[in-house]
């Protein structure tokens, strides 16, 4: 097993299949083997995307569950339901060796609610095949094209199509290709199917400690999201956090008539306007103390970062600004600091007939991405005391008479938790492993993203079970996630099958 | 005529009166004159609210043309309608002589829209008289107790009871109290009535050339508004003008997540926070270059200001505010300097399910009191000039994809129109006798106001005609103008017909 880790598909090993009765052409390899399975697990997939799972809708889940339940016994998983106060979970499990380490792989059931009237086709659940056509369009074509040829850019649309029915599909034929050449797998597997993920994650953030003998696992993989835009083999070890907050700032105790009281009443926006100007910088750095410590840019760090095949200037172009702000040198440098953002202002005077009035009062919500030096608390705690620095009296709710009387300048600050980050160390043994798994099978390293830039919301559950853990992202970045026309590049699900046999079959 | 204006009716010249076949009790004086006449002045009053005067109710607005001519040409005024693209204006006059001076009276003959649902009686237009309870609380009584003795403290509510029905009723009953004591009127009388006050006074201000003979006058008196809240005979020399715009800034083109974008993408909140922050310091005051140009607080201006029996610490206490704006030393002052207001900040992403983005654009909307030393366009282009200065390209629209991509601070800077201050001198003849006329009749001056601090929407007509204007407000304070539960105080009517008096009989 030194230069590849499908020897038996290889055609250096033909001589080996033939003894094994293997299904698969060795001539073919692995590609091969896949071409040659595809079209049975697009229909599959078909079938599977045609069941709704919105997470409210419990029979709908049930139905998905015994649909994959089915399929993960052919594959010789046994299958336990976890029981929860909402819905249950459902856990497979495959050991091959007790010596062999144990890998979770998560994976959810459940998909985003729709609103049929803003898809371009008639049903969510019922999936559609389609291409782009000369005009740059996608349109429909029959799903007996796929008894053909099938181009790897045809796309599958529905429901949950990517997200996360292409990675379950994906594990489900990799197993059975594996089985199928008789490849031993290298890892004991068990997967966990949250039936909420779009929904919260209340049954398995919920019962963590009450299952924590299901779930325990030497690694922990979370198979969702998109892969790197270039659509190469990504891992991603680390996702930010995030923080809430509001802040309130105050004029007169009611909104006043702005030709009666301009020039004499405080007016609350340009208070908010002063205190946001003296947090951030005008290139997007933050001001407030303390904000950044511990975060270091080592070499060995940039090095990493630098490894990820951006083109910055096509994200500029894409995003059609002038310049980044200059927290980082480069878009994964800026990923690895925690951010600042104000994503609403609201003022309590609004709509259509917007009167010329001196608003009394007006909010900032903001959201604190945090990175894995950056605990949740503690960053907004010094967010609160940079108000209090700028002469602020800060309170957690709003001022009484005898407070707007006495303190010129008054700030509600208000918090509403926060989810840590989590990052796991590229270079520790799992990184490795992974990595060289899929170097050896697509010739080329994955891309490997320190830290992405969002919020997964398991990571509590990550944090708590404290089970080294990495997210293989495998369908493309223009899936259209949680929006209407959520489609499954049919290359992706051909490349994630693929990257599912090379992490079942490594050895740790 | 040294001591007092209404000799025939003071105590001292009581021969007079008899010989003169006055009807009014000589030794009542004027007061007991308007304490008699009142409960037939405030039965006309409640079947003049009771007519609906809604402008865009063209029916009832004839109706209460109706009502009015029938009362003025008891008085002997000579009544004509002034055709419009909308609906007519109705003019009346009453000539003296060649040689008197003549006033142009504005009254307005409509009222706000209502909602019957927010008020505390069945019918808007349906007036109820009302007294303060025990509990502090007004409660209806019979329109029987007109019929004894009449407490000033009782009010009248109903949809223009005060605003600008009142001043209708005690112009009508000051002519009608004259007459009877066969007092000679000081001044030629035009009054016109506008039916559109409430709605833009679009008849009016599209006929200012039309009917300019109409019009014509040597001084403009406006009877409209609330007295001083003091509830002192008032007179206003002059308000505030209005310009609006709003500037908007721009992160990317689309909103951004929060997560994948937060360090990257300029955020355009923070741009306008370090550009509204730019442009007022921490105590109010505005930093465009220019902005206060031309205003002078010279010692009699401060004197005339300083008259104003303002309680500057009751107004910081009724507003709930622990500091004014420096920008005067005081509430009059302050109002003698263009405000720069933000009443709304608008970011694209709002509503419920509030999400973690970077909102690809928010706008201020601005307003700013002009003074009369103030041009708006001037003003405005101030501003405008400012945001170029902090390095913005300014545009009056959105910008193109080239130029994001070029410019990091981009600004859309909207104009929208403007309405110029006005401001009559107050040691001007017109001034020195309408005060000295109302210091003789009430035993003190009244309270003159040099700028108040709104806009009267007819300023355009007072700038266009050129005459010098006085505002004379008469009712209470407290209401209730454009809101539910409008009411006139009854005290106020007596007053105001005194002070109609007082006006109509002075020699300019």
């Amino acid at each position: 097993m030194t230069k590849s880790r499908f020897p038996a598909i290889s055609a250096f090993c033909a001589c080996l299949l033939i003894a094994a009765n293997f299904q698969l052409a060795a001539q073919k390899g692995i590609d091969a083997a896949i071409t040659e399975v595809l079209p049975a697990t697009l229909k599959k997939h078909r079938e599977f995307v045609s069941l709704p799972n919105v997470a409210s809708d419990s029979d709908g889940i049930m139905k998905n569950y015994e649909w994959v339940k089915k399929e993960l016994e052919q594959q010789k998983f046994t299958v336990k339901m976890l029981e929860s106060s909402t819905l249950p979970l459902m856990l497979a499990e495959r050991t091959v060796s007790k010596k062999a380490k144990t890998i979770l792989f998560y994976l959810h059931i459940d998909g985003q609610p729709v609103n049929a009237a803003n898809w371009d086709q008639e049903d969510p659940f019922t999936p559609v095949l389609k291409q782009l056509d000369s005009q740059g369009n996608w349109s429909t074509i029959d799903w007996k094209n796929l008894d053909g040829a099938i181009d790897p850019e045809w796309r599958i649309f529905g429901r949950a199509a990517a997200d996360d029915k292409a990675p379950i599909m994906m594990m489900l034929t990799a197993v059975e290709l594996l089985d199928k050449a008789k490849i031993k797998l290298g890892v004991n597997i068990k997967i966990i199917f949250d039936p909420q993920e779009e929904a919260g994650s209340e049954a398995f953030l919920s019962t963590l400690d009450q299952y924590k003998a299901d779930y325990a696992a030497d690694y922990m993989i979370i198979m969702d999201g998109p892969a790197h835009p270039t659509n190469q083999p990504t891992l991603t070890f680390g996702c930010r956090g995030n923080a809430t907050c509001s802040i309130t700032t105050y004029g007169a105790k009611l909104p006043q008539h702005s030709g009666h009281y301009g020039n004499y009443v405080p007016n609350p926006i340009f208070t908010l306007s002063h205190l946001l100007a003296s947090m951030k910088d005008e290139n997007g750095r933050v001001l407030v103390d303390g904000y950044y410590d511990g975060i270091e840019m080592t070499p060995t760090v940039t090095a990493l970062l630098s490894q990820v095949p951006d083109d910055n200037e096509d994200i500029r172009k894409g995003l059609v600004i002038h310049e980044a702000e200059k927290v980082g040198n480069n878009y994964q440098e800026a990923l690895q600091y925690p951010s600042l953002n104000v994503r609403h202002i609201d003022t309590s005077w609004k709509g259509p007939g917007l009167k010329t009035i001196i608003p009394e009062q007006v909010t900032a919500y903001i959201d604190v991405r945090l990175v894995a030096e950056t605990d949740g608390g503690e960053q907004l705690e010094k967010i609160r005391k940079h108000i209090e620095k700028q002469g602020f009296l800060v309170l957690d709710r709003a001022p009484t008479d005898e407070e707007r009387l006495t303190n010129q300048k008054i700030a509600t600050f208000k918090t509403n938790g926060f989810v840590n980050a989590f990052r796991t160390d590229m270079e520790a043994p799992i990184g490795q492993k992974l990595r060289a798994a899929i170097a050896k099978e697509f010739g080329t390293p994955p891309v490997s993203i320190r830290t992405m830039g969002g919020t997964v919301p398991i990571i509590p559950a990550i944090n708590t079970l404290g089970i080294p853990a990495i997210i293989v992202p495998m369908v493309n970045m223009d899936n259209n996630q949680h929006n209407p026309n959520e489609n499954i590049r049919i290359g992706n699900i051909s490349q994630g099958i693929k990257m599912c046999m090379a992490i079942l079959t490594m050895e740790l």
